[in-house]
């Protein structure tokens, strides 16, 4: 199996991006995966371009991209990507769209197709804490997320994608009280145990992961 | 204009629904906009048919539903309901559904079809916190959302439909450390505000909502 | 039962302070307690100096100082005021002391003499979010507790004194996402029961209000 | 030189206790710092006398004692403990002491004799989030910092004493949505940077530390 591994480079001002740090730092091979690796720039469009691209020539069987969510305490898997960019900031050109669409011609949205229970539940089992996302928000990551969906839906050939946020690193928050943040070599094992569960699980298990709200 | 005014009852072993106390306290008329009100029971199925009905006996123009959210900081108007239940907690009728589609005939998911951005600025305007949020979650409130967009979308006539997401009330975090609230006084004027904005806009204004994650 | 219930100016680049704002809605009289309001700068010793002032001329028999807590959920009585300023952010008139002793002369702290656990007691009973809290800081919330209970504890006649520190108003937390308030009317209510809690306890009630940290 | 370090057993119905863990890991001798390691009851009173007999047998240079801060997002070096027990929950042996003197001759606060901002400062230095409390609470934690700088300030060779709070380790927090932790690594690697600070500063330097409340 291989798997097409993204992450973004920093934004917002920040001089690191975890998420892209994780990655580089992912093992090759992981519970038998083969892992591919890319740097996705943090803008509308060119983002999901290049990972259009990557999937064309590498020919993964599964996506996952890696994103940033500063202020989040846990590795949260994504459950869904909305066909809307509404971004609060711009991105890393300067491109701050209001309520588009992605795609005109695509869903409302799309759900992931990788297990996210059972990464959820591989990232717990390591006694890290992690929990399904229902919203990936409306800026580059959601864009990415959906934009890869839609991507992935018109292949002929089946291939699964969806979407990690993972929080702030400790080095983020020295000047950030009251943020939370993960080691990096944890965030890590919790990406490798996520792939490992990708490998393992073609339908997800049946486990709660909902949020009242 | 007539509006359709929803809330939930209690539930998750709360003694009151802030959603439903607040509605009780909507005038009947705002501003022009003819206000009826109608109490939903917590329990999935049930709360889409009961909101049926009344579209179909009533006719509003459009329905606004409201829930709480307990441990938001702020009225959140909701931007869109997602095709699936995922209980964390059982309803009140004991049902805990996982993973389940909301509508096996349903798009992924509705954008609600009120001035979300409007509606929020209103709000903001009364010099109270409001925000749109990206997820109503995968309990009986995103359950009713999705289920009175998918109800309305299958009408002939025009409906506009969503949901706004309300916090506790004082009273139900004196036993909860570190807790927001709001008062209950206040989600009132929040709630006129917002049906204001829905009487005043029948396409949303342009203004930045989003968030990064 | 004359009581002095002082308030601090608007600080740290707001408009307002809730806790002056409370003060100036709060009855001259509450449960048979004349109260006399008096308006403090947030600076640095001309805090101390004016409420030291207000004493000698009202000759209260109690003092009860109101700050602003931007960040807290609930209104909280202070327990305790320690022997130092150190400032993270300069007062009203540029001062920064960092780790100066506010009384060469002073204990290293002075528990409030007011009864606390019964002023959280009434508060609850109300129906809004109270608690005792361990730290008033080490800015000029502290350094008034401090000084206004040493001034107390060097007279003949005696006082009682402490400190309730208030939540942002709603209207402040509209930029801030995810910053707790609470509404002004429910702050003057809180307040007026710490009053009456005052007038009726002259020894403090037996209930456990403490933390683990 | 030579220091007594101490960490609780676990309390609150939590398996491990990150003090404990973390001291366990801390190298015998940190920058010429001979450690030498204690494990101390979260018992009211047996916790000051285990600590006593302690420093009477090893005859320490510094003793730092280290406790559990669930919930907190950083190394907290404490800055004062005050003379009073109230707690909310029971110690490890059932007492639940209300509103109690820790010493009825003793001060009404100790501050901490521990270079704190240096402490503070060597810990940011590792890129690890770190911070001034001006609580240490008033379980037993709080208790222990005071007992042992009552302890101290009775002996006649100069002996310097302070306390540390740590969060959570992720493992704790994997049931707990929405709660901070920390790597054990990481908390390891800031002790030893705060034991540095100790040896490499016989008083403390001038950094601003404060908080306004």
């Amino acid at each position: 199996m291989r798997l097409l591994l993204t992450a973004f480079d920093p934004f917002g001002g920040e001089a690191v991006n975890p998420a892209l740090e994780a990655v580089k730092m992912v093992r090759p091979v992981v519970s038998s995966v083969e892992v591919v690796k890319l740097e996705v720039p943090t803008v509308f469009g060119k983002a999901i371009q290049r990972v259009a691209e990557a999937i064309a020539e590498i020919r993964p069987d599964a996506v996952l991209c890696i994103g940033q969510a500063g202020g989040r305490f846990d590795i949260s898997v994504e459950r869904v990507a909305i066909n809307i960019d509404d971004a609060r900031i711009a991105d890393n050109e300067g491109n701050q769209p209001i309520d588009r669409r992605i795609a005109d011609d695509g869903p409302p949205a799309y759900f992931s197709t990788l297990p996210i229970k059972a990464m959820v539940d591989a990232i717990r089992k390591l006694g890290l804490p992690g929990s399904v996302s229902n919203t990936a928000g409306t800026f580059v990551c959601n864009h990415l997320m959906y934009g890869v969906l839609h991507t992935i839906a018109n292949q002929k050939r089946p291939i699964r994608g969806g979407f990690i946020h993972v929080p702030f690193i400790p080095s983020q928050v020295v000047a950030r009280p009251n943020a939370p943040s993960m080691a990096l070599a944890d965030i890590v094992r919790a990406l490798e145990a996520a792939i490992g569960a990708i490998a393992a699980y073609d339908t997800d298990v049946r486990l709660a992961g909902g949020k009242e709200f």
